[in-house]
């Protein structure tokens, strides 16, 4: 085939990646090779990773809605067990991408497992490592260093990688001003890489020649948005539309290089301003897969921040997000442990398949009403295999109706045998039955 | 004062309610005056409870979005010390209003100890009491019961109460192929009424007899949705929207009577049908607040519906709901406990905060900025101070920076101190101080 899906699509090549996501999303493989040809959807399959347990995955708007799961250690807690167990966890519960996103110890051996382990496609941050490798001072970093890396990551097999491209000097003092300043950590390294040097952003220089090394590997770029707003007070500033400016220009340029291109964004983003900041990145980047982080659309509930984003991220994925990164109950205190990964990844399920609902993707409803008819007919069973969380809804109905008796009961423990309004319906349909409900005047 | 907040406001006269609700709400008392006049707001605070330890609490688009917890016993599970334990929860981390919806034993006491100890509004659903009384046969139920039952409630001081008039007999048919049927128990019960006597809904029937009554202690309606829809596949349907028109009327002529009005709604609605419910219900019932139940919007997550709600709740609440009925995570499954009580209040707590945020009312976004500052700051007390559940944030985040010497650290065990955006930020704005960012041309 072409070097990569997008070189393939323009010239009407159909992949087996093509074929086996066709397959996944109900499309007509047409539709995806259109998709893929005009730069709407991204199938991040590094050929290396292909060569292992990768299954192709679809990211675009033409496709259902998608999520991330961030794992990764720091360098206070975590190690190469606990990350493959947080892998493990969050491809069970439904994560369709999952990034690592290590900044501790073994970074290398923990990434190479993951990708071995992994059969969604994995992301990372190259400058995490390359950071890790110049000793931690990011002044010293020269756009070889960088270069290597990525070449070092693309090798390994790593699907798609977030670079901070579009974080450029003349935009720094626009978050002068800002509440919460800069709160991307890849973005703020390399701004302080250029406050320090007084020079251009290198990897917005060296854009060309990181396009050439992601090509060969068939890595999807996944702009960072180092400038996004960390803070409601800081949401749809100049800072961010000014960088989302420049990622709108590295796209094209990705995509006319060959290389397949998606576009991270905020954030933090009160209800009202989450469909003109999607309809907006549509525009500008002439419909490049949109992957948002939440959004948060408050500030004001840490611990319980993949609620306040999974808001957010609900809303963007109507409107026209392609992906949604999750955000953990830890977001902003610490560093997620396999538990808060799980209620990260049911929280943006959650999110993922309301906005598919929402926009009428085919089939999306089928799920919904198949348990809707299982709660009516009090068929618990399959109300629980259904749900998201079989274990967890199980749980919960026996833990007040422990009595096997009772498992097959027309109620539950929340209205009891005489309030239950599906038990009471039931009764009304067999008396419509008979007196021919259907058939009562308008008006009696 | 005149009978009821409506009639005072109407005739000009500002209530010592309406006052105390200004200062809440940080709003000119005249505001207040207008929008309770005009049907807009309701203060529900029967004159009994007044005398207690009510604090009256303003219900209506020009105020703050509030939120409503349910609890109480089912024939199942609980007692009088764990509903009063539920009470206390909710109302320590925000619920603006309760309602006892008790169906077990101890009815009685039960609501008598909770409006004894509540400060916020109790609301009711008078006919589950009413039924026990009657022995458990609804088809037995004449007007009678029903109006003494809610002059006895209303004497023991219930600030608001839930009657399903709207559900008429004509509309039945309407429910019969949805795939959910009646989920509401008042609404399903009267339909079996209905069904069982082929005549129209005495509730309906006796409408202004029972205005009478609730003008008598200023109780607020709550006019029920007994049609709302229980599963995606039900919403916005004919059966809805015409109990929707009824409960238009019933508004009117409630308010006509001098008794304050507030309006029931779903449930269960996709995200692109949100706006259009909130939107009619506003037109139909010309501007009553709407308090609406969740809504879900999608099916798919037993054991996690205080999420899946707490979506459509936000959304509702930034489109105009003035209250929002939280649901637990134990809905379709089982009765909440105090822990439960305590993971749908935040739920709601972050809807109903972040539809303030969005609809831009005055000083809702002060918080968020606060909490963004302290964050900034590295101020971790003032962070968790600040936030919805402070025990559980700073839970979060000692956790894994248990050490006495880390509380106070520039980062947290997520990036760690060389990863740390905001540290990066910090060094940052220092450089950007000795060289004058902001002073950086536009193109260097």
């Amino acid at each position: 085939m072409a070097q990569t899906q997008i070189l393939a699509a323009r010239q009407g090549e159909v992949t087996p990646e093509m074929e086996f996501v066709a397959g996944r999303e109900d499309l007509p493989v047409e539709t995806i090779l259109e998709e893929v040809a005009a730069g709407r959807m991204v199938i991040p399959a590094n050929k290396v990773h292909l060569q292992g347990v990768l299954e192709p995955m679809a990211i675009g708007i033409a496709a259902k809605c998608k999520i991330n799961a961030n794992i990764g250690n720091s360098a206070v807690t975590s190690n190469e067990g606990e990350e493959l167990e947080k892998l493990h966890t969050a491809v069970h519960f439904g994560a369709d991408t999952v990034m690592d996103l290590s900044t501790g110890k073994d970074i290398d051996s923990i990434r190479r497992k993951i990708i071995d382990a992994s059969p969604v496609p994995i992301g990372t941050v190259p400058i995490y490592q390359m950071l890790e490798e110049l000793g931690g001072n990011i002044e010293d970093m020269r756009p070889q260093h960088f270069m290597d890396m990525i070449e070092h990551q693309a090798k390994q097999g790593v699907d798609y990688m977030t670079v901070h491209c579009g974080v450029k000097l003349e935009h720094l003092h626009l978050s002068v001003n800002r509440v919460t300043g800069i709160v991307s950590r890849g973005g703020s390294l390399i701004a302080k890489w250029m406050m320090s040097h007084n020079k251009q952003n290198p990897l917005y220089d060296s854009f060309d020649d990181l396009c050439d090394i992601m090509k060969q590997y068939d890595v999807t770029w996944s702009l960072g948005d180092g400038m996004r707003p960390g803070s409601i007070a800081d949401a749809s500033d100049a800072a961010q539309f000014a960088e989302l400016d420049v990622l709108g220009e590295l796209t094209k340029r990705g995509q006319d290089r060959g290389t397949q291109v998606m576009v991270e964004g905020p954030g933090h983003i009160p209800m009202d301003q989450i469909q003109m900041n999607i309809e907006k990145q549509i525009e500008v980047c002439n419909g490049a897969p949109f992957y948002v982080l939440g959004p948060l659309v408050t500030d004001i509930a840490p611990g319980y921040d993949h609620m306040t984003s999974s808001i957010g991220a609900a809303m963007a994925g109507w409107y026209g997000a392609a992906m949604l990164c999750y955000v953990t109950p830890k977001e902003h205190l610490g560093l997620p442990n396999r538990e808060d990964v799980k209620q990260g990844v049911i929280a943006y399920k959650i999110s993922a398949h309301a906005a598919d609902v929402a926009r009428g993707r085919k089939g999306a409803q089928d799920r919904d009403d198949a348990l809707s008819r299982a709660r009516f007919a009090f068929d618990w069973n399959e109300q629980f295999r259904l749900s998201l969380d079989p274990e967890t809804a199980k749980a919960y109905h026996d833990e007040t109706l422990p009595q096997d008796t009772f498992k097959s009961a027309h109620f539950c423990s929340m209205c009891g045998p005489k309030y239950c309004s599906m038990k009471i319906t039931e009764d009304i349909r067999k008396m419509a039955a008979e007196k021919q409900l259907v058939e009562l005047p308008e008006t009696p």
